[in-house]
């Protein structure tokens, strides 16, 4: 394929466009894999679906869909096994762990009330949120995926209304829920890759189903009071434990990468990555780290 | 102080419910503390607070709040440095890192549009987001957070739109946000506290600003369409690393607690806590760990 993979809305096709055939799609990247449901792989993740019938155990529920993986299926039957490793479920698995938001697009053979009498409608920007493996109604395993509506249309629930709409009220009492927003940008992917997913600070890589996870750490915060860029030399590659870490300020890193306050040891840095040493002391301040 | 702390929604005091004094506010545990702002402490966070004008640097926005925490304040002026550790500060970062709800109440001197003429409005819940320090009016440290509305008044903003607010379109366009929804417990952090917020596969304490971090992972999963109880004998407690490797089934549990699968090593199980066979056996069916 030779154009591009493109994640998140594009301009010009709105949520509810119709398109009348699968190679109206193909121009702008919108879904570039004519002869498949989804476009994208294990290494970018998946920036589209299109649903069209194929799959005997999808459920669609409008702002949330059980979806099927890929593979194993002739003629609308599983026949075989589906795979987690080096499949496009993997692909969905990284836009899961990435947050890579996936266009959803409806065809007309899909059974389902929001499906279109004709063509093939396109049904917003849906997030990954779960995904699990079963055994489906001929007998074979397959990857299976929670998605949940993502979009900005106010019209339509929120991803935190539809999560919060399967607790009672009296549940809601009881539970306390926190909204984290985890932000991921073209340019904190590319300081993952760089660094192949491998935590700065401990080393580790976290391997889930044939992906890596890692997360881009700010080292000036996004957004307010903060206000840090989203460049390259304001980012880090960390795992969880220690992108909490750093957010908090259990731990700061000095002018030569030493790593400093509740922790011992040294910042690994690429060759190629240069780090802006007025975001680190932006850090060390807001967190009394010297 | 006798009556136990709270969190979240009061049977009958709803938003915008006002107050005439603050030993109203005393019986029923919405705010126990009739002298200072913030009711709580630093092992089991912060239920309530009041602003009441009594620190020079707050900045209120309605549904976001620049607070200032507590200490070295003498008739509303900073006379010295304020502290993270062995503070209430310390039990807003409680709130923060577990997702405890604060209800925020204004009071008649707080210098803002919000406030009430006369008395103490109750404006809501409200999630802490963000902590840093900084050197405030008076030169010296104090200690920041910002709060956002978090409640389930549809007419207010959302924890969602309030942090996309300040992104613009174009860059909307660019960055991929998702949404993770955290779901703490009564049970969840009971079971925490009985690991002393170790983690049960590797051992780690993570240390924030003097408390300890760490996260109730359920075994066979809250929600749609696993439905798992909320149950000591379906937690455990992980780091944020092996909660994330736990929940996409990167590992699972054999009946006997050892770790199977991409780790080695056997689960550390404390003597009170048994756990339920029937949802690990289920975790390691929707993950194919055998």
């Amino acid at each position: 394929m030779a154009k591009p993979i493109v994640f998140g809305s594009i301009e010009g096709v709105d949520e509810g466009h119709v398109f009348t055939g699968r190679r109206e799609m193909m121009t702008n990247s919108f879904h570039r894999n004519w002869a498949a449901g989804i476009d994208g792989n294990k290494n970018e993740g998946v920036s589209a679906i299109v649903l069209s019938g194929g799959y005997e155990d999808d459920e669609d529920l409008g702002d949330e869909i059980i979806y099927t993986g890929a593979g194993g299926n002739v003629g609308k039957k599983q026949v075989e096994d589906q795979l987690w490793e080096n499949t496009q479920n993997a692909g969905l698995i990284k836009s899961m762990t990435e947050g890579l938001p996936i266009r959803v697009i409806r065809g007309y053979k899909h059974k389902s009330e929001f499906s279109p009498s004709g063509g093939y409608i396109y049904s917003g920007l849906y997030s990954v949120v779960d995904a699990w493996e079963e055994i489906g109604k001929s007998g074979f395993k397959i990857c299976r995926f929670r998605l949940i509506y993502a979009g900005q249309n106010s019209s339509r629930k929120s991803g935190e209304e539809i999560e919060l709409n399967y607790i009672t009220k009296e549940k809601r009492r009881k539970e306390t829920t926190v909204l984290r927003i985890i932000r991921d940008t073209k340019i904190a992917r590319d300081i993952k890759k760089l660094y192949e997913y491998r935590c700065q600070v401990c080393d580790i890589v976290l391997e889930i189903k044939g992906t890596r996870y890692a997360e881009g750490a700010h080292i000036k915060p996004l957004g307010r009071p903060h206000n840090g860029e989203d460049n390259p030399n304001n980012l880090l590659c960390l795992c969880p434990n220690h992108h909490l870490l750093f957010d908090r300020g259990s731990f700061s890193i000095s002018d030569s990468y030493n790593l400093i306050g509740n922790i011992n040891g040294k910042l690994k840095i690429h060759e190629k990555h240069q780090l802006n040493k007025e975001n680190l002391k932006y850090h060390r301040e807001i967190h009394g780290q010297y």
